[in-house]
């Protein structure tokens, strides 16, 4: 009975004043209503906003959310993060973030979380973005990175879309 | 209320009528009944042993144990791993275990552990290994790995030894 | 007297009788007639093309291409790699290309060259993009990734453009 | 025609003045005498001695040292490497020292190189130690570091020795 792991990724660096945040809040909240485990990169932005959201669940646990970090140091993470994963691979952490997830999905976000999405693209893992949160998650919503799969990223408006996408996807797996 | 993370490494490739497999399941138990978080490389050997332990305490709950895998394929962890790490690193994979624990734990173990040892040395980490298993733990038991650090290896002879020096080093923390 | 390391991305699939195959063998030559050293992927495609083409410099030494692979295996590169680097890091090998670069320059390419693209900007590399070679290499012609930079990717037409740029930048270093 | 990659590993603090300096430096003209490349991990000590010691070969071109760094900034090698490769990927860049070596020889050295000993010998790679250099070099001489190789790690006591097994392991591929 093994949790499904959701990888949340965007923008670092957004202020908790704004959509892309409250949208990420909402959803750390919502995907632990529904039992599922949070993954991140452990630091600010959006990877802060899902872990805060997370804690608001009244289905929350202690280990329900994950941070894999860029560094060797495991106490970096922010404070709302149960596990933290020290990697010490500076932003290639990415690649674990996404392989270690069943769905990835994507608020917003600049470089860091383009390649991410770009990962999460050749690892062939389901992607949801949210099309109004700008960034690469909007600039990439209903597209396809390149011509390997025949799917595109799939992209919603909501957070209440996104669940119910979540398990739906889930459903199929 | 953040869990301490032990990490326990040990050989893969040992069976279950092994006195290390043994010792690494009811290590497993007495951690969970401690209320830490397990850490592992997610295969075989110690690393089954050790989360197959984990569930046989009164105290576990879904999530106590986390594997952090070689692989991209998260789902090639053992089957009583709660949490799986896919990284793609291969045996680098062990930077990941050791910077991520609070306390690095080694039963018996060839090259692999001992990779491990020596990064758990150069990052500083506590470390405990069991004198009575064999392998590497046994040979660095009470010993230097260089004269980098001013402490020797801890080791100990039983489980209970174990717990108590797990508990004391944290606490110094 | 170091020579300047370029790395040359792109698509790994295209074949021999494609524009972007031409520019990279023709770009490979031209780098090493100036005296640089070449950085790639060390597999298929592109990849293989600057690598093909940097032997028919006749400033081509030994030594003059590097390979940087995902696997572990450093006989798994393309047959004009002169130096194999196996890392074992599945596609985060991309962050080594990156950040062992002075200059990136694409070519074509899907969602592994789209990672390679938002690495090099979130690690400051110069960019030189070819907007004649479809992929993202066109799609982030002229264009910014985010904005933490103040610069935009540079874009070029032709290996001649191409050379004067890499000469330039670096003459600015 | 692709040059032997031979990694030298050991201690990256010993200063000048020391047997373990001298031979890294004697071994890494001899190595570039015979025609091999020389990879290392970039840093000091041992990993100074033996790209120093290459450009006094009458054989040495530029492109014969490969340093391959733990950070993210190639500009960090010592001054007598000629190809700095940054992987940003901390001590875990050891896997990669080690996968793209053909034979790994080892002079002295403490936690760090003993990492390497271990990957060496779990990734199958062709072992040659100096047994009159102290550190783990000297304490693994004609050892096994586990049962998973019929052989032991081969163990000279000069940099004659050590060139001739080289070639004899070499000349057996």
């Amino acid at each position: 009975m093994v949790k499904p792991q959701i990888a949340i990724i965007g923008s670092g660096t957004i202020s908790e004043n704004t959509t892309a945040y409250s949208i990420a809040r909402e959803l750390g909240e919502k995907l632990i209503d529904e039992g599922f485990r949070i993954l991140c990169g452990g630091l600010g932005g959006v990877m802060t906003a899902v872990c805060e959201g997370a804690r608001s669940s009244s289905n929350y646990t202690e280990g329900s959310t994950i941070g894999i970090l860029p560094v060797l140091d495991k106490d970096l993470s922010n404070p709302f993060v149960d596990i933290s994963i020290a990697t010490g691979f500076s932003i290639a952490r990415n690649q674990i973030i996404i392989a270690s997830s069943d769905i990835v999905v994507s608020i917003s976000g600049g470089s860091g979380t383009l390649s991410e999405l770009a990962f999460a693209w050749q690892l062939n893992k389901p992607i949801i973005s949210f099309q109004n949160t700008g960034g690469w998650s909007e600039k990439l919503a209903n597209q396809k990175i390149d011509d390997s799969r025949i799917d595109t990223i799939n992209s919603v408006n909501s957070v209440r879309e996104a669940i119910i996408l979540v398990k739906e996807i889930l459903s199929e797996k």
